[in-house]
């Protein structure tokens, strides 16, 4: 018994690690989380691998119910998390409250869409902070947080908001223009019409698509369906600057 | 025919995909990177598992041979890296060399250390700029970049130093050696005895050892065998604080 935190991948349901699988195959219980994340096919891809039938998991759910670390006391409970657990905050508490109750915790690793982004060729050390772009909410701390990393030469990833559940996903052109509107707020003309962008939908998957080009080329281009990202880099070695030439 | 990258995680064979084991077993030939990165178990582990023999490929080859490039004009060719593909710079280079001498090159993801150190509690997004601690070379780099870091508040990731052909591997001790040598000849102040640490060794292993600390206290933990890392904390949620308090 015990509560396994099992981190799926990006893209399908084989991305999944042998060790992985093979906790899956012996869970009693399998739960998805299913809203910071999700793969680019149907859950009933992962349910006739696995031979088992998968719950989904909402945010609610994982944050706010102790069922699983009830469940995880007497039985095999598999957590599945799209990308690596933790690179998601919220997963961080119920491991801690896993663990205060006193219950076996495992963890799998897996592939996140944080290191994934080194595909672009933009070096993976040189990011600052990463922030996310939200639906609603006006916030200005993707603005704050680009002008702290460019303040350092320092590359900045905007991860796009989701809302599976409805089947919505910000794409790289909403981002943009979520941006622009924070630029005509507080007007410190970090970026403009030409800077340079990089923008990716469904990393990690054989239809992925990237493309390197600049802010006012990226308010007209559609990047499709899925999850999707938006990096705006700062000083360029030359290396960077060679791979981004690949994707324009 | 092509040219694949395959991200194999962090821990033992157990770690790749079922994508990436497909890709493996048609493979014909099969090339392990061993300079950036090694798991915790010996190769062999892995040559059987797969049913094949595996070639090491050092820095000389991945960078300056174009072996691999040409192998993969005509035939199947696997390139096995520990953790992500691109999470190590290095790798791009050669992904590019691939692209323009016009070999189709494919990309399997898997974990890596830049986010499995998720597990500490420490939010990822609140991460800085990671750097590295070499062996030799007295670099003042990593303490430039934690004061970089320091100043947004940030937390500071440090990779530290390997020579896997000589089962070398710099710990955490080593590292909290050189940072304070750094403290010394230039004088910030930045850290001190007291101030809080993180050190991981195996991360993702089921024999993975995190510990938080002060810096006098590591530096005398021993953190065993294998690739260790050091994380010095920006400012702390209350969270994070609580996470912490776990590994303590």
């Amino acid at each position: 018994m015990g509560l396994h935190f099992i981190g799926i991948g990006l893209s399908n349901e084989q991305d999944i690690s042998l060790k992985g699988l093979e906790l899956v195959k012996k869970a009693d219980k399998i739960y998805l989380e299913h809203y910071t994340a999700v793969l680019n096919v149907p859950v009933e891809n992962l349910e006739r691998l696995y031979g088992k039938k998968i719950e989904l998991a909402n945010r609610e759910f994982v944050e706010k119910e102790n069922i699983m670390v009830e469940e995880a006391k007497t039985k095999e409970v598999a957590f599945l998390v799209v990308g690596d657990p933790f690179a998601a905050t919220t997963h961080v508490d119920l491991f801690l409250r896993a663990k205060q109750a006193g219950v076996d915790v495992t963890v799998t690793n897996n592939a996140s869409v944080l290191t994934a982004v080194g595909i672009t060729g933009l070096q993976l050390y040189k990011f600052g902070k990463t922030t996310s772009i939200p639906f609603e909410v006006k916030s200005e701390t993707p603005y704050n947080v680009l002008k702290d990393n460019q303040g350092l030469g320092l590359h900045t990833l905007f991860l796009l908001d989701l809302r599976p559940e409805e089947e919505k996903f910000m794409g790289v052109r909403e981002a943009i223009t979520y941006m622009k509107k924070l630029e005509q707020k507080i007007g410190e003309e970090l970026f403009d019409d030409n800077t340079l962008c990089v923008g990716c939908a469904r990393l990690g998957s054989p239809d992925q698509m990237i493309k390197a080009g600049t802010m006012k080329e990226f308010s007209q281009t559609d990047f499709g369906k899925g999850m999707q990202c938006l990096i705006i880099p700062g000083n360029l070695h030359f290396m960077e600057e060679e791979a981004l030439a690949l994707w324009k």
